[in-house]
């Protein structure tokens, strides 16, 4: 089959690669509808990761069931399905609290490379959910959204404790922070700020549900976001990049007593305790369970009350996943979905 | 009057003080009743913070109200009162939240120096809470404990969302960490594990309802609670010491999607961003906002349902507060309670 490997920073390539197979009785093999590039791939792209060998690259995937292994029950061959970056039993007391991206037995996904034509999926009953039939070709995008970005958008929301009567703030204007403005939109929340300076982010936001849009940045935005609220800053705020800076941006942004969702894999970040500990807000992040809110959430599309897809503003043949890459690199596109 | 004074690292002094008067009309004085030593300042005695000049000591306290200012309208001359250590208006947004010790008016109180004769409490409508009339002797202890070790410990507990069906760890076994024990026995949780290298400490905790100890610290402490908890570990960690290596412990004996409650004033700590987004624990520390607290904490302690006075194993006229620190600082008592 054919599949993207990273060879070395800014060299993406997609070349042949063995088809994967059944490895243990609880993996499940897709035929891959659609994947796409992630923000946090860029981590090795920009060799900020280091790459220390040719490593099949994504993690995002959705796609048709071809085979399943002999202890699989919940998920049928033909089944169209979505899943997440991490497998999960959906049975251990972590998965049942909800935090399935911390399963006790949880594996990545992505080291199978889901940007590819085939995927093994491991934990197939616990990872994947089934969409209720086969869905028509313009809901792909956004089923595929939910595979990632707005299960991470989403759980950042949540995490934020985003909902009815707050001011709801959000760090980060790739797809994870437009998605997560969609999620507090659709959590109730009052108000939602979005923290942009790009016209075109800022429009897209918009439509997702941003009443405000703050341009600045640092100590900056932080003062708009006191300014904007009273003097007391965000009830919740959304940290969707990952970097020192954004993260105290969103602390600092968060009222006493407020909730902080941190959604952005935190690179080379170190928290300062004594402010933390004088900021008084609640803390939550981490790899999202996206498996927690995938039911709800390929429900909301298939109803077609919401439209994450619209977060992808380039599709490309899978072998050109090169170009994908570079136009995300340069800013050019917010995201880009590949069709293998 | 008299009143402690801390001069240099190791030297407090119990010396005459000017008698505090009304500044603003929204003031009230106390008679000390009852005053202690709090951990936290031994972190001045220690020379862990600067002591730059003299400087009055003691945030905690119990008292009867001489005087009140002009726009004083809850409380009156004569009534027993607690309040906390931090002075809050209880009417703003961030107070109406339940976050008290960090109102858009807070001032601290300790500035005063509680450990003395007469105390002036700022915004004292907001601040202080009344008796259900004059205590007798016996509980005084008990409502002194409550306007800040019980109130912290309280506070750790329910930030760690301790409660039933829950098992709770405590990192610390200073007055705070044993009370941390009786809020999480008082709020329902399941299992109770106390965190404690020290016979007359381990002995407390248990009667405050600890039901299991652990001796060991660092990362062994951290495999035990693992071993006690099918291997998730626990999913509501109270830390009350407030270092590097505590704040640590107490993370990674949090499972996943589980509850730090963090109430150890944080002294040269760093938190891992990395680490801390993959261990997916919700966090929440700060100075603990009493004043929600107290008159749930304050009720408790006059029905005799809880005996938190039981941490003070040292009561010292105010003229010997130098040993009631020197005992502290050795470990010879857990807490100190100074009689005025």
């Amino acid at each position: 089959m054919r599949g993207a490997v990273i060879h070395a920073p800014g060299d993406v390539r997609v070349e042949e690669r063995e088809n994967p197979a059944i490895v243990a009785p609880t993996d499940a093999i897709i035929r891959v509808s659609a994947t796409c590039v992630c923000g946090s791939d860029l981590w090795d792209y920009r060799g900020v990761n280091d790459v220390t060998r040719p490593t099949p690259m994504g993690h995002e995937y959705v796609g048709v069931v071809t085979e399943t292994g002999d202890e699989v029950r919940n998920i049928a061959v033909g089944d169209f399905v979505v899943g997440s970056f991490f497998a999960s039993d959906n049975t251990c007391e972590i998965c049942e609290a909800g935090y399935q991206s911390r399963c006790a037995h949880a594996e990545y996904v992505g080291a199978g490379g889901a940007q590819s034509e085939y995927l093994r999926v491991p934990l197939a009953d616990g990872t994947l959910v089934a969409t209720p039939g086969m869905p028509d070709d313009d809901l792909i995008p956004s089923l595929l959204a939910a595979s990632d970005v707005l299960g991470t958008g989403w759980f950042g929301a949540v995490a934020a404790e985003a909902g009815p009567g707050k001011t709801v703030a959000v760090v980060g204007d790739g797809a994870v922070g437009l998605l997560a403005v969609l999620a507090a939109k659709q959590l109730g929340a009052e108000r939602i700020i979005a923290m942009s300076r790009h016209a075109s982010r800022q429009k897209l936001a918009r439509e997702f549900g941003a009443t405000d849009i703050v341009a600045e940045r640092g100590d900056e935005g932080v003062a708009r976001i006191k300014e904007l609220t009273g003097g007391y800053g965000a009830h919740s705020v959304i940290e969707a990049v990952g970097t020192q800076e954004s993260m105290m941006q969103a602390i600092r942004s968060t009222r006493a007593g407020g909730h902080v969702g941190f959604v952005g894999v935190a690179h080379g970040v170190e928290l300062p305790g004594e402010e933390l500990f004088f900021a008084e807000v609640h803390l939550l992040g981490g790899p999202a369970p996206v498996r927690r809110f995938l039911p709800e959430l390929i429900q909301l599309i298939w109803d077609r009350e919401i439209d994450p897809g619209k977060v992808f503003d380039l599709t490309l043949p899978l072998d050109q996943a090169a170009e994908g890459y570079k136009a995300m690199d340069e800013r050019r596109a917010v995201k880009t979905l590949l069709k293998p």
